[in-house]
């Protein structure tokens, strides 16, 4: 089967490829004037077109038709996410979700995380190749870092809302998150550090209507942990 | 919380660590004699033990406890991969589905893979560490490359076999893993190179009893279906 690259241009009115893809297409690839591009703005909708005017630095297209795209899921997928020491893994996470079904990273400034500072342009990078490389019209949004407890006070989260920790819970047991999640409803999960929530932070959580819940028996690390919930909420999504 | 560190004793009646673990024991942890120390067999036992002797290239020990496990679940999980041209991909596949659960790793030579050889040494490396890292007491098994032919025809496959692909079925359609799986039950997986399966390799594996199916409408780089077809296996036996 013929391989259909994508290429991202967030804004396509502009007739221009962005400068790295410009590059790519016409340095790498070789591609000139009057060959075929498919472009895809991250926000829904792929373009046919075809370039028009090419140079070592600049790529210039016509577009000739613009396709909507149906999204692959209904409802918002949404992961909060305290960083880990060491970004290959969050950057790696970024990858596999934005595969998997991911329309909004947020990044928690946590207790216990041994990472307090994320730049967010690498993990751009990630998700734009990865959206590419998996043939998907939209771009998750990924949000600057910001504190726990700034985040779970936001008003713009969704009412199905979880908390995943280690904790053993107050009174009754602590739900599989797979277990209540509610289908096609907009969700998000929060998955703590190395070090997990600080029992303040879950306590200002469960206040801020959030509800606790398990991932399971196993000992995730938090980028698998991370995957594993955005994977629970694309299966309650199907 | 203290950390737990395991130290990996494939054979715990020898009362000495191997090598690399007397190494990290002595020279990095700075363990003498006296101390405490966790081993794991890879076979679903724990030990409680404390250093008798410790040298610079030698760790030997006195188990004082011997800690069977019940296992976290009941039905094998096996996965079947082509690997990727990048070792790099399958390794972390590795770390994750050791974490996630896994019980064996079978390697395929298949027609449209871009790599026909794997070094196991890694690979197993990589699942001793995620297997102490996830404190789990059982090692996943990680078999030699062979070709798919032989793969598929082999006697010791569990009953519920599946194929995963990307091509559209001759009649019917191609059912999502997730709702054909029965619960408790061993199942295998098997996942195709980039290029995917050849369709002379997914004819074959129907023949051989291997059931086509869908892992979701989203399109995964091979290591990420892996993952996900462990994740699912692994949903199906809680």
């Amino acid at each position: 089967m013929k391989e259909i690259r994508y290429f991202y241009v967030p804004d396509p009115d502009s007739g221009e490829l962005p400068a790295d893809e410009a590059q790519h297409a016409v340095r790498v690839l070789r591609l000139g004037v009057g060959a075929e591009l498919v472009l895809v703005d991250g926000c829904g909708t792929l373009y046919d077109a075809v370039i028009s005017d090419a140079g070592n630095h600049h790529c210039r297209f016509t577009i000739t038709q613009a396709r909507p795209q149906q999204p692959e899921w209904q409802a918002a997928i949404h992961l909060a996410l305290a960083p880990t020491k060491n970004m290959d893994r969050v950057e790696w996470f970024m990858e596999k979700a934005t595969e998997i079904g991911l329309d909004r990273l947020s990044l928690l400034d946590s207790q216990f995380a041994e990472r307090h500072v994320v730049k967010t342009d690498r993990l751009e990078r990630v998700a734009v190749a990865a959206m590419k490389q998996s043939h998907k019209a939209w771009k998750p949004t990924i949000e600057p870092i910001e504190p726990f407890r700034h985040f779970i006070a936001r008003a713009d989260l969704p009412a199905q809302r979880f908390i995943a920790h280690c904790y053993e819970p107050a009174e009754g047991d602590k739900p599989f998150l797979g277990d209540v999640l509610r289908r096609s409803e907009p969700a998000l999960v929060m998955i703590g550090p190395e070090g997990d929530f600080s029992v303040d932070e879950v306590r200002a959580a469960e206040s801020a209507g959030f509800r606790s819940v398990s991932l399971g028996t196993s000992r995730l690390r938090t980028e698998t942990a991370a995957l594993v919930a955005v994977h629970l909420m694309r299966l309650a999504n199907r």
